[in-house]
């Protein structure tokens, strides 16, 4: 039992993750900071928190865990605050999709008083904002830990508690690990989506091929509504990792359209490929999701 | 009211359109007919048809209506049978995913006492098969329809009273206009969630990172589980349009590519642009969605 828990950033991960733990009872109290004076509203109007502040240093005071759920962007400049900010014995740990450059500035400025685990929760939606939070967000999502060399077991098991009081699985993995995996299944993903997006829409017949859309459409495009500064983050901290998978991606697609531009007819033993993966890992996810 | 509709080919847009069909009490019975035995007794235990054939010629005798429902490959050869099989004065429609090449085989094979509509639901699922069969599939869908040069409006009308007798929306196109536009929202798609599917899983790090793949990465493939056949098909008599649409979108990849390999740090404007353009696709498919 926490008596603080703070989080900084009540965006879609932060509301979430202030909603799940007030209801897992986990914290006497869980306090937010944002720099919106109307999202610091609305989080306490929703439930998100007990009590918002406008002030980092507010905040934080007194938390034993201080949850920092802004994209990787602002990060630098947080933990740099955190260091004279956060109370002694402060465990910190950080939600952000990209691992490496999140662990080297909590290196370069934490203080030894103060343990940091990176975190990254599996979970997302591709609307954002604390109106769109939901306490079962991370339930049987994975939750990647990366902890730092120097992290001391009890800084460990303080946010093990908080991952399983909101229902999620814990992973364990270094930093390079992660930032590689996740550009393959979750930063590419995003770059597929929105470039065909921006392909569909330049295209001179949009205005009518729009009408035609359906669903197969509105899923592969989903992740482009993402919030574009989440993903110019991502792309600034992993883009060797991202530049890596686009250029697979690049030589699959190539690979295809000669196929096509061929008419090859035996372009389904290609597909059936992808589809006996994809039902493979459906399968998997499926099972994970009960 | 229709005497006998049959479908050929219980798949899941046959299977569904019989269901939808019955519900629907357009005609006094819904024949149709499959090459397997196991599923014509499967079509007939959902209630997909009133009689299933495994033999064409008992399937289509006396039919008004006759719907192709089959992958654009075996639409050649179907074709040619109806010109025998099919009894005078019916209409002939299809289902297949694109037109201009359906249209100049019934074109060439159809006599002059059968009207041919082609014919296309922007419905679908990522599984197939009759057992995945739904009577609201085509429900707010748009249908598209391809009539020939010559087809009667006695025979268009027997076709808008199907598809309005299964709650789906009317738009007639030119041939060439519509295997351009579906090139763009439906078959791209999926040649960009195949590829997908195919990098991920033939990169070295797929095991771990398969266990990171979340939602996002769920709804960016789910076109990827597709039938093989259906799109090497739809691949093999839309390759132009298909082609040109792969070309726009590897320049659109290759164009953020080089954004992420340099670190440019508005990143944020171009995926705003995709991110604003999916929204209001989005507002517009949902309501089209009530």
């Amino acid at each position: 039992m926490f008596h603080r828990v703070a989080i900084v950033g009540l965006g879609l991960i932060g509301g979430s993750l202030g909603l799940a733990l007030r209801q897992a009872h986990i914290a006497e109290q869980v306090t937010g900071y944002d720099l919106g004076r109307g999202v610091c509203d609305q989080a306490r109007k929703v439930g998100a928190v007990d009590q918002a502040y406008t002030s980092l240093a507010d905040a934080v005071r007194g938390a034993e865990l201080v949850v920092l759920a802004t994209p990787v962007g602002a990060m630098r400049a947080l933990l740099q605050q955190m260091a004279t900010l956060a109370s002694p014995g402060a465990v910190i740990t950080d939600v952000a999709s990209t691992k490496i450059q999140v662990l080297s500035w909590a290196e370069e400025f934490l203080p030894a008083h103060l343990a940091f685990v990176g975190g990254h929760p599996m979970a997302g939606k591709e609307i954002s904002g604390v109106e769109a939070a939901d306490p079962a967000l991370f339930r049987n999502r994975i939750y990647c830990l990366t902890p730092g060399a120097k992290t001391p077991p009890a800084a460990l098991n303080k946010v093990l508690a908080m991952i399983e009081s909101i229902g999620a699985r814990v992973r364990f993995l270094e930093p390079a690990e992660h930032d590689g995996q996740v550009a393959l299944v979750s930063h590419l993903p995003f770059i597929a989506s929105t470039a065909l997006m921006a392909t569909a829409t330049e295209n001179s017949n949009w205005g009518d091929a729009s009408l035609l859309a359906s669903s197969g459409f509105r899923d592969t495009t989903r992740l482009a509504a993402g919030s574009p500064e989440m993903y110019r983050d991502i792309c600034l901290t992993n883009h060797e990792a991202l530049v890596c998978a686009l250029d697979d991606y690049l030589a699959t697609l190539h690979m295809l359209r000669e196929h096509i531009a061929a008419s090859d007819p035996y372009l389904n033993e290609l597909f059936a490929r992808s589809q006996e993966a994809r039902q493979q890992w459906q399968a998997t996810y499926t099972s994970d999701d009960i």
